[in-house]
């Protein structure tokens, strides 16, 4: 068997969601994981956690649609501090401590990414913003520097409206845009050590999927929920030039082999 | 009378404090006219008052020494959230929808300025940061590109703290650097349109002071107080290299000839 051939150098992009970053020890662990990963690679975060923690304190009231948050002038207000400050700002601290030349951004530093307010149909969450424009040639810049960017779950509409973006988008749209440049591993890390095929063995983790297995697996019933936009996602991202989507959980990222490897 | 010749291109880093910056009507003014000036030019602000009003939205009371914050760890927190997030992304968004292709940076994003945390002596100001490095190699590179700095700030200690710092200090230490590039003019805005001869006449602005001339305007009583302080900064900065200080108000900061200009 003749393996891939490519003159692209690889770039790894791992996605952590709040839970992870937002628990001192936790992200302890998963900063020095992150700094041990060899090559290019950039890192993804949500902070949701923080959002409505804060968002209490301040007597205001989180409202999730879908699994989205709700988003009003007041609640952009909160996410812009924990997102674009807090969490971006305390994980690009700690990288730099560990020696990662590392860059936070949001979508509207160096207008690397672009959005548009998602219009009101049946539900109105307010300023949330769907990814239109990925400036990737200037992040693959940033990145052949040795810099690495630090990509918190804020978009723009470069009308002068920061918006709310969800982190898996962030990450599967940063990928898209950068395997041109790239060959791009995408790594989603969730609570799990992959994705299971019984959801009440931890250890059952399915190696390999691909878009036959994953019909196969769906109409079985092994695959299902929340689950299958993450992998319908996943084949998306892969489509669009991705060369690998894992999922996996946070504190397995040093490891190649861990977690359930998906290819078209 | 021969010019002053040299190669080195010219560079404008502007001040502006938490006042201008907070206020969405002044933001939007300040941004404007800061999108006309032409060529290279940073942007460094504060946030003070934001920030003291989200410490008592949340309960914490704030406390003042000297004009500085003192920062325990929960103030820390509101700083990051107020200058890295709030204050720092509203700049930077409201400059990309002008065309400006700002990039918000805190001391910790590329490692650009480190700091030491101030020791105790008869104050303890807890995590505020004394500056020790700053990549002006770094900060040159990215001007050279088009890209316009927004300076939150915020420094760090390369040891994983964020530290507070003074927005005048990140200014003045950021021309300081800059002074090894390009030919730089410090402008710093404050309520008045220049050093006043007489402080009760708004529109007796003195054109210039050198170092003879601050000497005599000291002894004479007609700068005093938090005068003094600030131009004695401002000659610490054009003995390191600055080329020159302006001391203005923010609405004039499009005009060349507007507030007091310093230099040795």
């Amino acid at each position: 068997m003749i393996s891939k051939m490519s003159n692209k150098r690889q770039l790894k992009i791992i996605k952590v969601g709040g839970k992870i970053v937002e628990d001192p020890r936790t992200l302890k662990q998963l900063l020095t994981d992150f700094s041990e990963i060899k090559g290019n690679k950039v890192l993804v975060h949500g902070g949701g956690r923080s959002a409505t923690a804060l968002a209490e304190q301040l007597g205001m009231e989180t409202q999730m649609v879908n699994g989205r948050r709700i988003t009003d002038r007041n609640m952009l207000q909160v996410v812009t501090m924990v997102y674009g400050g807090l969490v971006n700002k305390n994980i690009v601290t700690g990288l730099q401590a560990l020696d990662v030349n590392a860059l936070g951004l949001t979508g509207a530093d160096l207008n690397y990414m672009r959005s548009e307010k998602r219009p009101v149909k049946d539900v109105d969450y307010g300023y949330v913003g769907d990814v239109k424009e990925v400036n990737g040639a200037m992040l693959a810049d940033l990145i052949e520097k040795g810099i690495t960017p630090v990509l918190a779950p804020l978009t723009h509409d470069k009308k002068g409206n920061l918006l709310n973006t969800n982190a898996d988008t962030i990450a599967a749209e940063a990928a898209k845009a950068l395997a041109k440049f790239f060959d791009v591993k995408l790594v989603f890390c969730f609570e799990k050590k992959g994705v299971l095929a019984n959801e009440n063995d931890d250890e059952s983790v399915i190696d390999h999927i691909n878009q036959a297995s994953f019909g196969k697996l769906v109409a079985e019933g092994v695959i299902s929920g929340g689950m299958i936009p993450k992998l319908e996602n996943s084949f998306d991202a892969l489509k669009a030039g991705v060369d690998e989507v894992v999922i996996t959980r946070a504190d397995l990222i040093k490891d190649e082999n861990s977690g359930t490897k998906i290819k078209l």
